[in-house]
C-alpha cells in the first residue's frame, strides 16, 4: 500500500524561486471494482521554498519507490490523485504543488485528473 | 436512444477542489438526414462539489454505457453535444462541466462542438 | 464563382451558448496572377444566437458545396478569406464568427490568414 | 546582399482588420565567422492598415525573392532577424508586424529569434 | 568543471527589444549519487539590453563550449539549472533571462526544471 | 446483419494488371459475448481480372454501405474478417484479394487479423 | 481534360541506370457520379533509358501542368491512374514506370491505386 | 505467478488459412535482480489450424488475464518471452506462432526479444 | 561549382565488411532554368574496401565542404545526383556506393533520385 | 577508455533459438580531431547459442556500464562501431550479432554505421 515514509528530501540549491517537474511514465495501480491493473502517467510540479527558509526538493529515487508502492493498491483514479497530492505536500512543504494523472483507456475512455495545492501559477492550469 | 438513467456515481474522495477529464475515443451516432453513421471523440471535463457538501464523481463504466446508448440515435452534432451536457449536469451536479465533441470528416469537413455549464475556468476555453 | 445562395441553415438546438468549429481540409481556388491552383484548409468557428432568439446553425453539406464554388475562382488568399467571412456572417448572423485559412506552400512559403467578426473570445485569437 | 527594393505590394481587400502569416521554410544565409551556410525558417505575421486608409499587403513572390537575396549574405542570426523586421515594416507600414526566425542546429544548438514592431497581440508573443 | 570564463559576447545589433532562444539538444552531466551520466536538453531564453545602452548577445560557439564543461561534473538537476542561470545572467546582463532543462528518464521519471531572472514575459512561463 | 447483396461493381478500365486498395477507417461491429461495440479499420486489397476477360471493380459507395451492415452484428474479430473476405471474393471474382482488419484495444489489447484469397503478392504479406 | 501534349522532356544526364520519383501532393479531379471534387497524391517512379540510347527525363513544370489538366475531369480513381500511366509511358519511353495514386477519404474510405509498366523492381511493389 | 490454465479457446471460424495478431500494450513484470517493475508491450502472432482439423483461436479476455498473472513475477526479459511462447504454443497448437516483447528503458536501454515456433513466414521476421 | 578535390579520406578501421551511411539534411543548389534555389537531403551509403586491401573512409568535414560547393551551381536534380555519385566513387573506391537525393517541393511536387554503383545490397534498393 | 572486462553474462533460458535486441539511446564519445562530444544511439542484436550448448546472454546493467566507458574516448564513428562489435562477439560468443550506431548531426550530417558478425538474418540488413 502507498507508503509516504519512503520519501526523501535534499536541501534546495538556491534562494531564488524556480520550478521543478517530474513525470513518471509508468505508474500502475489496480481497479478497486474489477481488480484489473490500471496504467497511467503521473506528473508532479512544484516550487520549493527558498534555501534560506529551509526549502527542500524531493529526491528522485525515493519518489520512484513511493510510486511503486501503489502497484497492488486498489483505488479509483480520483482517490490516487488526491492521495499523492496530500502525501507530497506534507513531505515537501512547497510554495505550491500540482499533481496531474493521465490514465490509459479503460473501456475506450482515457482520463486525466488534476489536483492542486497553494497558489499554482495560471500557466499550469490550462491544457 | 440516449439513456441517462444508466449513469452511476460515487462519492468524491476529497473536500479540496480538483478537475476530472474523461475522453471517449470511440463515440458513434447516426446522421438524421442520410442515416449514415457518424464517428467522434467525446471529452467530458468537470469539477465535483466538495465531499463534505455531498459532491459526486461519475463512474467510468456507466459513462461508457451511456455513450453506447447513442449508437443508433439519429441526431445532429450540435444536438448530441447539448444533450450530453444537459444529461451529465443533471446527474453529477458539478461545480462546472464542459463537453467537447470532435467529429471525423463528413464530406471532407471535420467538426468540433463545445458546450459549457457553470463557471468553466478560462484555460479550458481555448483551442 | 463563389455562390453564397447555396448556404442552408437549421434551427440551433439550445438556448444556451455553445461553440461550433468546422474544418474543411480540401479547399482549392486559383491564383489570380499565374492561374495555378492553390490548396488550403478553411476553418470556420462561430457561436449561434440562442434558439429562443431565432439562432441558426449552418448545414454541413451546403457549407461543403459553398466551398466547392471557389474551385475555379481566381483570387488572392487575403480576398478569399475576407469573402468567406462576409458571406457566412450574412447567412448565419452569429454572435461571433472567425475564418482561418491555411495555404500550402507557393514558392516554399506557407500562409495563414485569419478574419474575425464580432467579439471572438480571446482564446481563439492565438496560434 | 539583402535587397528590399524587390518587395512589391497590393491593396488590402478589406476595411476590416485581419491577420496574415507567411512562413518561409527554406531560408539560408552564411555565418559571418566561419563562412558556413546557415538554414532556417522565417515567419512573418502582420495586420495591414484598413483599405480605406491605404493599407497594403506584401505580394508573395516578391517576398520570396527578397528572402533569396540573403543567400550569400554573412550575418549573425540576430542581425538577419532585425534587418528583415526593419525592411518589411518600412515596405508594408502595417498596424503591427512580427518576425520569428528558427535556425537549424549549429554545433547541436537550435536557435529562435523574435523581433516585433508595434502593438503585436499578446497571443502571438508566446511559444 | 563548469567554466563560465569561456563565454564570449558580441554587441547586440539593435536598439529595439527582441528575444533570443538557444536550445542545446545534447547536454550531459553526471549524477552526484550514482556517478551515472545524465542526458538533457537546455533551453536559454533572454532579451538583450538595447545596443545604445551597451547590450550584448552570447556567442553561440562559446555557449556550446560552456555547456561541454559540465560533461564530467557531478550535480543534481536542480543545481545544474541554477548554476547555468547564474553564470549566464552574470555574463550577458540581460533585461531578463530564463533557463529550462529537460532531463531524460532516470528510473522511468522525466524531469523539467525552470529558473528565471528578471521580468520574464508571462507567455514564457507556461508549458 | 451483413448484406452482400448491396455490393455494386463497374467494369475495370484496363486490360493491364493493376492493384486497388480501399481502407475504411470507421468500421464497427458488436462483441458477441459482452454486447459492447468494437471499432476497427478494414483494408481491402485486390487485383481485378483484365477488362477483356470481364474484370470488375467494386463501387466505393456500395462497399461503404456493405460495411455499415455489420454495425449491429455480434461477431468475433476472426469471423468478421473471414466473412468479408468470402463475400468480396464472391462479388468481385478478382485475380487475388486480401482483407486486413485492425481492431482498437479491448482490455488493452490491439488486434490485427488478415485473410487472403488467391496468389497475393509477397510484398503484401509483411507487417 | 487531360492533355498529354503538355509534357516536355530533357536528355537524361547519364549512361548509368538510376531511379527518379516525383510525388505530386495536390492532385484533384472530379467524381464522375456525384460531380464532387476528389483530392489525391500522385507518385511517379521510373528509370530512364541510358543517354547513349536516347533516354529522356520528364521536365517537372510540364508534369505539373499535365496534372493540372485533370482538374475538371470526371473520372473514377481506377481510370485516372491507368490514364496517367499510359500517357507517361508514351512520352518518356522509360525502362520501367510506376504510378501510385493515394486518394483522401470519400465516405470514410481512403484508396490507393497502383499501375505498373515494364519490369518494376520488386522493392517498389510493397506497401 | 504465470498461470497458463487461465487460457481459453474457441473454434476457428474457417478452414482457410489466416493470420491473427494481438498486441498487449500494458504488460508488467518485475526485475529479478532489483525487484523494480518492468513495463513492456507483448505481441502474439499465429495461424490457427483449419477448422476441419480442430483448429482453435485464443479468447482475448483469457489472454489478458494470463498476461496479468506475470504482474508480480520476477523474471528476466529473455525468460518471460520464452515462457509465454511455450505456454501459448501448448494451448493453441497453432500452425506457427511468434512472440515479440518490447521493453521500456532500464538504465537508458530499450530491449526487444523475439521467440518463434514452427514455420513463421519470412515477412514477420524483419524489423 | 562542385569541387571534388576537397574530399579527404582516412584508413578504414577494420578488415571486416561494414556499412556507412551519411545523411546531409541541408543541401542546396540552384535550378538551371529559373535560377531559384533548390533544397534537398543527400544520403550517401557505402561499404569501404577492407583495411588490408587499402580501403578508405570519407572524412565527414570534407564531405560537408564538398556538398557546400554545389551552393551556387545551376543543375537539374538528376544531374546533381549523378555528379555526386561519380565524384564519390572516384574518391572512395568503395565495394559499392549509393546516393539518394530527396528534394523539397518545386510547384507542389517532391522528388527522390537514386543512383547506385557496384553491387548495392538488395535491402537498400526499396522504398 | 572502453573496458570490455565490465561485461557480465547469464545462462540463456532456452534451447530454442530466439533473438535479443538492446537499444541504448544515450551513447556518447569524443571526436578524435576536435575533442567535441559525439552523441549517438547504439543497437545490439544477437541470437544466443542454445542453453544445452552453454549459450549465454549479456546482462543489461553491465552492458550499460560498458557503453559508459566510451564517455571520454576519442574515436571515429567507424572505429567505435567496430570496437563494440568485436568486444561483444568475444564476450557473448553468439550465433550471430549486429551493431548499428546512429549518430546525431555533426555539421548538419547524420550518420549510421553497421557492423555484423556471423550469419545475420537477411531481414536485419535493410533500412
Amino acid at each position: 500500500m502507498p507508503d509516504a515514509t519512503i520519501l526523501e528530501l535534499f536541501e534546495t540549491p538556491s534562494d531564488r524561486p524556480f520550478v521543478i517537474e517530474h513525470t513518471a511514465e509508468e505508474f500502475t495501480s489496480v481497479c478497486p471494482i474489477t481488480g484489473h491493473p490500471d496504467f497511467g502517467v503521473v506528473t508532479l510540479r512544484y516550487q520549493p521554498v527558498a534555501a534560506k527558509d529551509g526549502g527542500q526538493c524531493i529526491e528522485l529515487k525515493s519518489l520512484k519507490l513511493y510510486y511503486h508502492s501503489f502497484r497492488n493498491e486498489g483505488s479509483f483514479f480520483e482517490a490516487v490523485t488526491n492521495t499523492i497530492r496530500d502525501d507530497l505536500v506534507k513531505a515537501i512543504k512547497p510554495e505550491w504543488l500540482q499533481i496531474e494523472t493521465n490514465w490509459k483507456g479503460r473501456g475506450g475512455i482515457r482520463s486525466v485528473i488534476r489536483a492542486d495545492h497553494g497558489d499554482v501559477p495560471g500557466h499550469f492550469l490550462g491544457r
